[in-house]
């Protein structure tokens, strides 16, 4: 048995580690949800963290604590924020809706820190109690959704926007390489009209810059935090001017634009910006799909699939086939775009559950939201080294299919007329025999005008 | 101006269309719910007359109505069932989550058709009244959900198993068909060792068995009827014994294993079997994806992709590129199923949405159900008819790329373990060169044991 | 038997229903796809026909289409934008992913219906021919998309954008005039600190509102077109200048400013501004369900629920409970919410699954994305018309349980400690006692302080 | 520095960690999938070691695998079924989507683990070799789908049927301790007729029981095993009665009925039995959010709410209320089925996305299916155990709104008439006065009457 040391709350005394900062609550809770395993992403911890410190901050400088209470809570706040106590935030995603439990597993871990600076000890509440000094003017109503915002803001500019700024960048780096390769088009996975390697890729580019874009357009709304509203959205028990004073501790520590949002009871009672921000997501999740898609088609083979793309070898591919190599970077990206549109559904659906004054699917909407942040930020810049970075043209290969394709007719039609083109592929199609042996067996076109008309760098649009 | 009648409800006065059969409840849904346009299926509407026949010679057999007007509302129900009324039905799926006015549509174009067939006139409510006789021992909250489960069955037997059926026959003749063509097999997209088209194709129809069996599966719930629990399941206001006979009566009707539901209150507040049953139309979907994107993909080309299929042309592929022909019977079948996904988020969510004696998301789950049985049932049908049916193998290509693999040298791996194998599959791969002539160079292998080792034709499984 | 004229196309000649305009592959499209029955929506068929009429412009005057001809198509387009001419376009939604039949269908039925105009007759394809006139500069490749923007934009600005407009509207007065009552709050759906029904209501006008940005951040990049692309993204056989002629031309017909997109690679391959726009649509759908779920749990009663707000009764509510009414608008809204998000997992699935150069699923998605800007238009529009304008505050009912209410206690925290507080608030619910009688018989506060400290009006926020 | 020591695979040498059992293929993984934090579930690794196991006993007895070897590999993979190897199995699920790396992982785990048992030393690979013996018979392409299987089953037995049931029971039992207890009844969120509160709660236990048979219903499909298929479905490289011989073992070692899949070639290239199993679980999620809701809505309160139940008080609600308590075992359940519907997304997604031979999107699928098999089955027995157990009925807050309810007109409807009964109805509800009252005052009934007819008691049901 370790030993343990009493800590109590309002429903009584509760045995705690004795060698844990976390009190009643925090213990308690551990007890009453043996759910799974996820622990809350430290993500949020660290966040929540920096919500206690400009909470301590904005609390001091309106005079509703006192600055030596304030500054042991915001010292301890800062070492959780460091990941320095990551051991001290043992619960679940799966508990109550509101996040309560982690709210006060945070304000009892800086309480005890707090008081052990000071020379009291764990378990005293005093000098600093958890609920009457590390929560001042806060409920875990706004404290939580406040963290859920910077957390969220935090990874994506940390983990995200750089992922997919690496992205784009390797994909913009490979389209200017391949700018000058002319290769057939597909459609409908059917042979159509050339384009160049380098349009391909381009559009991929496109993509990923648009999705920054994308993401970058529901910042504003991330950027606007709860804190100030209290239990309900009223602010009670705050003081007056609590949100905004707020809201610049918290700007002036992350160096970040969080503003006070303008609609507290709304931002206690809906999370609308977060499926907003799961909506931008999934759509970078569509996009890095079809990329992925793409790559592994264009690099299938080695001989017996389209092979215009060569992929890096990153490791053998097969337990049971030697020498195979596997496109595994887009399996990896694939994979967790799966999981991107899945997370989405449950952000969905827990962000359209709440009622009245609260929603209460805090915790499993943040899980979620950050999972998938980090995971498209992760796989887009493993993508972009492990992958793109390494992407070859397999020129001869490109060149065989190009002369083969049957598609090149079109570049027929707006001088001989769709249907006398659609014959001349057809009948090619048929016997085998290429286009422009058909079309001077059928008389539709002279061989002078078939060569002047029929050159595949000569499709690739008026604009080039 | 229409001319009009005057209908009454409890809220008061309505004016009708003369010309129609529904009254003043129906009317006045129309003008509540001008809300897209999507009206109420008409397969759900034929089920719910079958439900108002088999209630009333429930309530004749049970002395609850008299022989005369159990008649009438037979008679003007059997009429609707036939599809001969379907314009009286004009309310769309966005109305109260009950469907209670559509079962009030039914009520009100039953009375008026019975009366006038018993020499009365629209809008009199006398002989027979909507609520009190063809409405007799029942409530919609019992009512709908029955309506649900009999038109789910009976297009699961009508649409949805003749298609899953059809399609899994052509499958099979066509694995039958080409269970002698030797091909390379693909993994990751990458090539790999050999099986037969034959083998290939089987997987396809063992999972279109494997559909119908999971559809099958779910019937038994769906044959449960909620009818009998009227309001909130206990049955009030409908005599002792009322549920067994509607099912008797319903099961005659139909021809169908109909049953009364073994807890009223659940098949009221909760729509689980309709969840269950998208689930296994989900898992079709899923199914039918797979099979429709490896025919595209097997059939791409016709000279620059795999072309080991080639598809049946239907129909001009391009309105630019002359002579192309694409895989639209694919394409429809995966539209389809992306269709059928999206039904199944819907009905998840509202499935989940009951609250307490009742769930109202009736019609919105029902319309969904009813769309991807359809939907599935009749692109299952019109793909094995215009393109399975019409498959056609391009065995000079499959020879080709057979030939050309390097995934071959899995069968020497037994006999000169993975790593040497690997290492004549690389230096082929980098050199271009054969399998053969890389083995015999590296002296990994005598021509003899090559020969007799490396037959794709032996590489088909130890017990073929 | 219906009288026929014979039609041709590149795969031969079709039997037409000699009263019909369109041609032989929207005919073969009819027999090809029996799959459902779901008809492409009119508005995207109308956003074809301006998409026609711009094309027919631009190249008029880029000099590739004679005047006479382009005025015939100009003309006939027109009439199908208006709705003229809805019953020429019979195909449904399964069709090639493409929407290249509809294009056609499009194409067809402009040709004869030009052709008439000018003299010749139905099925000539002279002077007019469908894909070397009408379609001339386009591929469906382009044209599809181009319509798809069209249709989405407009309806955008139509339906929705109007439906959220009227709903926010009247969340606001309902704010406004809601603002001086005093409520019970309610967080986990338990009792908590008071707030006002203004504060309330104008919780959901903030997500109405917020609902409408977020929709129009969508919007500029549904501005952008895919025209002059044509097959593949080159824009093979369109002349230099086209995709710009075509904006200008479309921002004119529809003053709207569309202009060209800037990747037209990414533009044919991936329709990810609709996925966004559906991700929008989603937030719109979250945002919805729980405004409709509030007002359906706040007037839930009448005398056993909570009854907060008092609901219009617009119908009788059941078929078999007299007298009652249901909230059935929020039914409807709730069941339209649960379609935009399945539509949404539709389109996402969809969006996801293209394939190098063309998405194949353009039809499903843009009748998703469709279906749902209308429906959550319509819905807001009837939400706000046919309920919150007829919310009304049971100001009895509300005082009477604010007055019970234990969690007034909050306001004694801040000066008797938390753990103080919460004895008060327990002993009470254990005694069903005042919280003003147990505080004092506890002897934790005066009668004087509590009078001061306890007054719910004082508990609205520092900042009221 | 850590020391390491050098293996090798087919691309090279890598340094891995002296002290680690894995070899090169793992630590090259380790490299390249910087991706997310995820590790393979341990449900998957144990399953996986059975896998092993179940094999070498085929091999060995079918003499593909010496004695020695093959006993020496059964017990090394013991160690790791019985999880005392859990720290060798660092890669995360965000990989190749065969999963090749983590049977990598495994056949190097035991083959370095056996050699040290058999005196030889890691990395030598011999006398063991990962592949030429731990993998003998075996591809990644069969051995991860069999491990996906047993993994579910295994997870399924431990905690999902067990915590459903468990839950299954503590409803059944409040069932019978409520079934005399009536109530109001509510439709729509509004007052309705009568039930009995163990009416309701037998509602949730039906939906409970239906819920484990849903999970057996997919049982036979996932006891199907892939294992004999090895690399495209034919079973190449395995000796004949492979796939038997290994079914039997498997059966032997677990104690469950593990068959040979019937179709090895649909066993790689699908994976529809997860499918499958995912919407059964989504079903169950489906009737646990309905059950949670109605636990929150029927125990909201406790003075301003419905309060005819009173949950157990688990912990403090809230860090800002004191002695507020919330539903967080309900708040708990309906986030995991809120995580549960999404995995199924996830998984449908995934599942639908297989290409040719082989599905690579299993690393994300298991993953998914074993998180919503443990969320449920945890999240069942914690609810059964610290929310339903300790429900108590508010026998007299029932009382009082039973009384007060306008619905028991309902009974009069039969004897009166609909509409007649409604406008007694009507005018109680806006006068405030009592059913009799009005009735009696309206004339539409007599006193002897109304009290004969309108009794709760008596609205049960006539089969009660």
């Amino acid at each position: 048995m370790a030993a343990t040391r009493t800590e109590t709350d309002t429903l009584g005394a509760v045995e705690v580690p004795a060698d844990r900062y976390w009190g009643a609550q925090t213990q308690r809770s551990l007890a009453n949800f043996p759910i799974g395993g996820e622990r809350m992403p430290r993500a949020l911890i660290h966040a929540f963290a920096l919500q206690k410190q400009a909470a301590a901050r904005a609390n001091r400088r309106l005079g509703a604590l006192e600055p030596a209470i304030a500054e042991a809570i915001d010292g301890a706040a800062a070492e959780i924020a460091a990941g320095r106590l990551d051991d001290e935030f043992p619960l679940v995603v799966w508990q109550t809706g509101s996040g309560t439990q982690t709210n006060m597993n945070l304000n009892e871990v800086i309480a005890n820190r707090a008081n052990e600076a000071l020379g009291g000890e764990r378990g005293a509440k005093s000098p600093v109690h958890p609920n009457d000094h590390v929560n001042r003017s806060q409920s875990s109503n706004d404290s939580f959704p406040t963290a859920m915002h910077v957390a969220a803001v935090r990874e994506i500019h940390a983990r995200l926007l750089p992922g997919l700024t690496r992205l784009h960048g390797a994909l913009a780096v490979k389209a200017e390489a391949f700018a000058g390769i002319v290769k057939i088009g597909r459609t409908h996975l059917q042979d159509a009209t050339p384009l160049t390697l380098g349009d391909a890729v381009g559009a991929w580019a496109h993509q990923a810059k648009t999705g920054i874009e994308r993401i970058e357009t529901c910042l504003p709304r991330l950027y606007q935090v709860a804190q100030g509203g209290t239990a309900v959205g009223t602010g009670v028990n705050a003081p007056a001017g609590f949100a905004e004073a707020f809201a610049e501790e918290l700007a002036a520590l992350t160096g970040l634009p969080f503003v006070s949002a303008p609609d507290k009871f709304e931002a206690l009672a809906a999370h609308d910006a977060v499926v907003e921000a799961s909506g931008a997501l999934n759509t970078v999740a569509v996009s890095l799909t079809k990329i992925a898609n793409d790559v592994r088609l264009l690099g299938s083979g080695p001989r017996c699939g389209i092979g215009e793309l060569v992929l890096p070898a990153n490791e053998p591919g097969s337990s049971i086939m030697p020498g195979k190599v596997n496109p595994t970077q887009a399996e990896a990206v694939t994979q967790v775009c799966a999981r991107v549109f899945g997370n989405h559904t449950t952000i969905t659906v827990a962000g359209a559950s709440g009622h009245m004054e609260l929603n209460v699917f805090k915790p499993v909407m943040i899980d979620a939201l950050l999972q998938s942040i980090r995971l498209l930020g992760d796989a887009a810049a493993s993508f972009a080294e492990r992958c793109v970075d390494g992407l070859e043209a397999d020129r001869d290969r490109i060149a065989e299919l190009l002369g083969r394709s049957l598609m090149l007719v079109t570049a027929l039609a707006p001088h001989i007329g769709y249907d006398a083109a659609a014959k001349i592929a057809k009948t090619a199609h048929a016997d085998g025999s290429t286009l422009r042996e058909t079309a001077l067996r059928l008389g539709l076109v002279s061989a002078e005008d078939f060569d002047r008309w029929v050159r595949p760098e000569a499709m690739l649009g008026a604009g080039r």
